[in-house]
C-alpha cells in the first residue's frame, strides 16, 4: 500500500490559529507551525496534501504555508461538528486512496531519528493496512484521549493489532476493555495524533454523517468499526508529540525544536543567561 | 500634561504577523503579543489605542485584540514606506495631543514593578515634555537602534535632555556626537522602541513625507528636529524589552513572562524536566 495523500485538519474553532503561530524548527528556520507539519508530511514522501479549515481561513494558512512546492489544497468544513466530521469533509480529496491523517495543533519531535510520518508510513505501506499512531498512556490522561485495546504482533516491537477503539474512556471502560497485555499497570495505548487510514474510514464517516445529525461526530467510533472490517495496527513511534494548544504548549515545541536541532548550544546558553538574569536581580 | 492616547505600529511587512503570536502573560493567561501590548498601554491609564497595519490585516488583528474594552481602531498604511510613514498615517488620530507610541514587534517585562508604558507616560507627564525610552547599549548594537545623545537630568536618575538623535549610527559618529557623559565607555543610549512623543512630531513628519517621497521614512530625523524645538527627554526604564521578531525572540519573550509571572515556578520545573528527558535518551 503506498500512501500518497495527506489530509492535516485545523477546523476546530479553538485551534484555528494554532497553525499560525511561528516557531524555529530544527534547521534554524523560523516557519509557521503549519509549515512545520507539511515539512513532516513531504519528509514521508507525500506531496498531495488537504488542509481543512474553517470557512475564510484559507488565505491566511496558504500564506502561513509558504510555498511548500507541493500540491496543497484547502477545504472547509461549513461548520464545527467535531474531529471526524473534519476529516469527513476532505471524502472527495482523499477518493479511493489511503491517507495519513495529521491534526494540526500538534507538532511531532522525534530526535534524530526518521521523522514520526515517515515511520507511520512505512509500518502501513509494509503491513497494508490502516495504521494509527498510539503511545502508552497514563489512565489518569484518559480524559483527553481516543484509546485503543488490542493484542501485540509476534515479532514486531512496538505494533499492536486493534481490536477496540473508545473515545476518552472511563479508568472503569478502560480497565473492562482496552488492556494491552505487556503494557504497564495503569497505562493505556491513546492515540497520538497521526493515523494512516484506508478508504472503509469515510464510508464509515460518510454513514455516520446520515445517521448523526449532531454537532459533534469524533473520529474514533467510525476507527471502531474500522477495527472490526479491516486489519488495523496501532503504532509506537520513536518521537513525542507536543500539543501547541494547551497552556505553555508553544513554548513546550518550542523547547522541544530547539533541543532536538542545530542551535541546542545556542539556546542552553540563552537559556541559561536569562535564567542568570532574574537571579541576579 | 496628560496623555489619553497610544498609537502601535505594526504595518512592517516582515512584522505583520508578530502581533498575532500567541504567548502566555505573566498572570498564567493565553494572549496575542496584540493584547499584551493593548493592556501595557491600558495600565498606562491610555483607553485610545490606535494599531497602524498593512492594508488588509484589521480584521485578524482585530480578532487577536480580543475585547480590550477601550475604543480600538485600526489605519492602514497603504505601502510600506519605513516607520516615520507608519507614524504619520495615525495623524488624524493623533490630532493635537500628546501621544505614547508603540512597535508592535517588542514585549516589556518589567518584573514586579510598574510596567514600562507606565513609568514612560508617568515621566512624560510630570515633566511635560516628549520621552524617549532608551537603554544603555554597546555600540556593537549601533547598527540596529535610533540612538540619542545628551546630559543627564540633575537629580533626576536615568533622565537625560536629548540633543542629538540618529539613526543607526556607526561607532565614529556616535564616539562623535552621541557620547553621554557618565555611561560606561563603549555604551551609548539606544532607543527601547517606546516613546510619548507631542503634536509637533506629527507636523515634522508631515513636512518629511512633503519633502520625501522615497521608500523609506524613519522616525529618527523627526525627533532629531524635535530636540531642537522642545525640551525633550530620554529616560531609563525598569524592565527589559524582547524583539519577538529575532530568531527565538518569542522564545525568550515567553520564557521572560513566565519568569516573571505567577506560573514560575511551574516553567522552570517543566524546563528541568524537558531537559532531563533529551539527557537520558
Amino acid at each position: 500500500m503506498e500512501i500518497k495523500k495527506a489530509i492535516i485538519t485545523a477546523a476546530g474553532p479553538a485551534q484555528r490559529t494554532l497553525p499560525l503561530q511561528t516557531l524555529v524548527d530544527r534547521d534554524g528556520v523560523t516557519k509557521t507551525a503549519l509549515r512545520i507539519l507539511i515539512e513532516e508530511v513531504r519528509a514521508a514522501g507525500i506531496e498531495e496534501i488537504c488542509v481543512v479549515t474553517c470557512p475564510g481561513d484559507p488565505p491566511a494558512y496558504a500564506a502561513a504555508a509558504g510555498d511548500p512546492g507541493g500540491r496543497l489544497r484547502f477545504i472547509a468544513q461549513p461548520a464545527p461538528r467535531g474531529y471526524g466530521h473534519a476529516v469527513w469533509c476532505a471524502r472527495e480529496f482523499a477518493g479511493e486512496s489511503p491517507f495519513l491523517l495529521l491534526v494540526g495543533d500538534h507538532l511531532y519531535v522525534s530526535g534524530g531519528r526518521k521523522r514520526a510520518a515517515q515511520q507511520l508510513v512505512e509500518i502501513a505501506g509494509a503491513e497494508n493496512c490502516a495504521v494509527s499512531a498510539v503511545q502508552a498512556t497514563h489512565e489518569s490522561k484518559l480524559p483527553y484521549y481516543g484509546a485503543v485495546g488490542g493484542r501485540r504482533v509476534a515479532g514486531r516491537k512496538g505494533q499492536y493489532e486493534i481490536a477496540e477503539v473508545m473515545e476518552k474512556p472511563t479508568p472503569t471502560e478502560a480497565e473492562q476493555r482496552l488492556i494491552v497485555p505487556g503494557l504497564r499497570a495503569g497505562y493505556y495505548l491513546c492515540f497520538f495524533g497521526m493515523h494512516v487510514l484506508t478508504p472503509a474510514v469515510m464510508s464509515l464517516l460518510s454513514a455516520e454523517v446520515e445517521r448523526n445529525a449532531g454537532p459533534n461526530l469524533p473520529l474514533s467510533p467510525a476507527l471502531a468499526q474500522l477495527a472490526q472490517r479491516e486489519r488495523y495496527l496501532a503504532g509506537e513511534l520513536e518521537g513525542r508529540r507536543y500539543d501547541i494548544g494547551v497552556r505553555y504548549g508553544l513554548l513546550t515545541a518550542q523547547l522541544a525544536l530547539a533541543l532536538a536541532g542545530q542551535d541546542r548550544e545556542e539556546v542552553l546558553s540563552g537559556l541559561v543567561e536569562l535564567l542568570a538574569r532574574r537571579e541576579m536581580k
